[in-house]
C-alpha cells in the first residue's frame, strides 16, 4: 500500500463542505468516487481538517492508502480528468506511511477576502464577502497585529466544537489591499470552529470603527463570544495552506 | 431626456454575447429588461461594441435615453437591485446628449488571461485560457512589441465582419505573468473582429517557439489569417476599458 499525499483546489459553493454529510454533497465524497472511479479501489481519505460549507481551499491537503499501480505523481493527473470542473488536484506524491494530513500537520494559512466597493462584482460573486461601506485598511492592519502570539481563544469560537483546549498561536495576522479587495492572511498552528471568519467579523469592526484596534488584546482575554465582531459569511474564507515538517 | 453613461462588468459565461441574438439571451436584453423593470420604459442601449459568447468585460460602456426621474448616479444601484448576479452596473451618470458609448469611443483596452500551469483550477474555470505546457514569458513579451503601431490587421481578422477599414493603430501591447497567470494587454483605438484572440494566439505561437518573435511584423505584412496563431477561446478575454475623451 502507498500513502498518498493529495494537495487540493476547490470552489466550495457547490458542497456541504469538506466532509461527507446527509445534507449535500461535500468535496470528500467526489474526490473518493473519482479515485474508486481510476484505481477500482473504494478508499477512505483523510483532510487535514473541515471546511463548512461555501468555504473554499487553494490547497486545502488528504491523504489515502492505495495499493494502485498508477505512478504517484500521475495520480493528480488522472483524478483531474474524472473529478468535476470546480474541484481540482494541484499535487500529487508517496509520503511515508505514518503521514497523516491532519495529524502531521503543524500549521495552517487562511486568507479571507473583502470586496470593498460601491457595486458588486459578478467575478467574486460566491468568492468574497462583499462590503460596500468605507474600511479603513489602516485600523484593520493595526487590530489584526493584536492576534499575533499564544493566547486563549474561546471568545472567537462558535458553538458546535468538541475541543477542550482553547489555546492557539497565531504566527502571522496581516490584512493588505489590493484595488477594492482586502485579504486577510492568518497563519497558525490551529484554528478554532469559525475562529478566522470571526476574527475577520472584529478586524471589520476595527476597520468600520465600531471597536478600537487596541481593544483586540481585551476582546481576546474576555474569552466571551459576544464582545468581537460578527461570524463573517464562508464565501470570503479560503483554506490557502497546509504547512508540514519535511518528511 | 437624460443621456446616461453606463459603465458594466459581467461574466459573459451564461450569455449570447453583448448583443441580442436569437439563439440565446444577452447582456443588452438583460439591461433593458432592467430598465424596463425600474423606469417603465422600454429602451433601446447602445453598447461600445459586442462581445461574444463567454467573452466578459471588465468595464463595457452603454448609453440610453431616459425620461425617469431617478438620479443619474442612482440609476447604477437601482440596476443592480433586479439584475442577475453575473452583471453588475459600476456607475451610471448624465451626459451630454450626443454623446454615444460606440461613437464617442476613442479607444479601447483589452485583458487576455492564460492560466499556464501543470493542473486546471476552479476559479479560472471559464475565466482564463488553461494551457499546460511551458510559456516562454520572455519571447510573448517581445513579439507583443510588434504589434504596437499603425497596422492593416486584414490578417488578424475572421470572417463574418463588414468593415472595409482594416487599419487600425495599437498603443500598447504589453504581457506580465503574475503567479501562474499571464495576461496579455492591448490597448487601440479599435480592433477587428476576433483580432486580439487572434493575436494572442500569434504571442502564444511565439511563447512556445512555434514562431520568432521578430516574424509579427511578416505576419502583419502578409495580411493573411494563415499566417498568424490560433483563434484562442472567447473565456479568457476581457473588455477592460473603453476610453472616451473628456465632454
Amino acid at each position: 500500500m502507498t500513502n498518498i499525499l493529495l494537495t487540493i483546489e476547490y470552489d466550495g459553493t457547490n458542497y456541504c463542505g469538506w466532509q461527507m454529510q446527509n445534507n449535500g454533497i461535500s468535496i470528500q465524497q467526489k474526490i473518493e468516487e473519482s479515485i474508486f472511479n481510476i484505481t477500482g479501489d473504494k478508499t477512505r481519505i483523510y483532510g487535514s481538517g473541515r471546511t463548512d460549507a461555501g468555504v473554499h481551499a487553494l490547497a486545502q491537503t488528504a491523504t489515502f492508502k492505495t495499493k494502485s499501480t498508477i505512478p504517484p505523481e500521475s495520480i493528480c493527473k488522472a483524478l483531474n480528468s474524472v473529478l468535476p470542473r470546480d474541484i481540482s488536484i494541484i499535487s500529487s506524491k508517496a509520503v511515508p506511511d505514518d503521514f497523516h494530513a491532519r495529524f502531521s500537520a503543524k500549521g495552517k494559512r487562511y486568507e479571507y477576502l473583502i470586496l470593498n466597493r460601491e457595486c458588486r462584482s459578478p467575478f467574486y460573486e460566491n468568492r468574497a464577502y462583499f462590503y460596500r461601506k468605507e474600511i479603513d485598511l489602516d485600523r484593520m492592519q493595526k487590530a489584526a497585529a493584536y492576534f499575533c502570539g499564544t493566547h486563549d481563544f474561546s471568545g472567537f469560537m462558535s458553538t458546535g466544537s468538541s475541543v477542550n483546549d482553547y489555546i492557539r498561536t497565531i504566527y502571522e495576522s496581516e490584512v493588505e489591499k489590493h484595488g477594492d479587495l482586502i485579504r486577510v492572511s492568518l497563519y497558525g498552528n490551529g484554528f478554532l470552529y469559525n475562529m478566522v471568519r470571526i476574527m475577520c467579523g472584529t478586524l471589520l469592526y476595527a476597520g468600520t470603527g465600531k471597536i478600537e484596534p487596541e481593544s483586540i488584546s481585551r476582546i481576546i482575554e474576555s474569552r466571551d463570544r459576544n464582545e468581537g465582531g460578527p461570524t463573517l459569511p464562508p464565501s470570503g474564507l479560503y483554506l490557502a495552506a497546509v504547512v508540514y515538517d519535511e518528511y
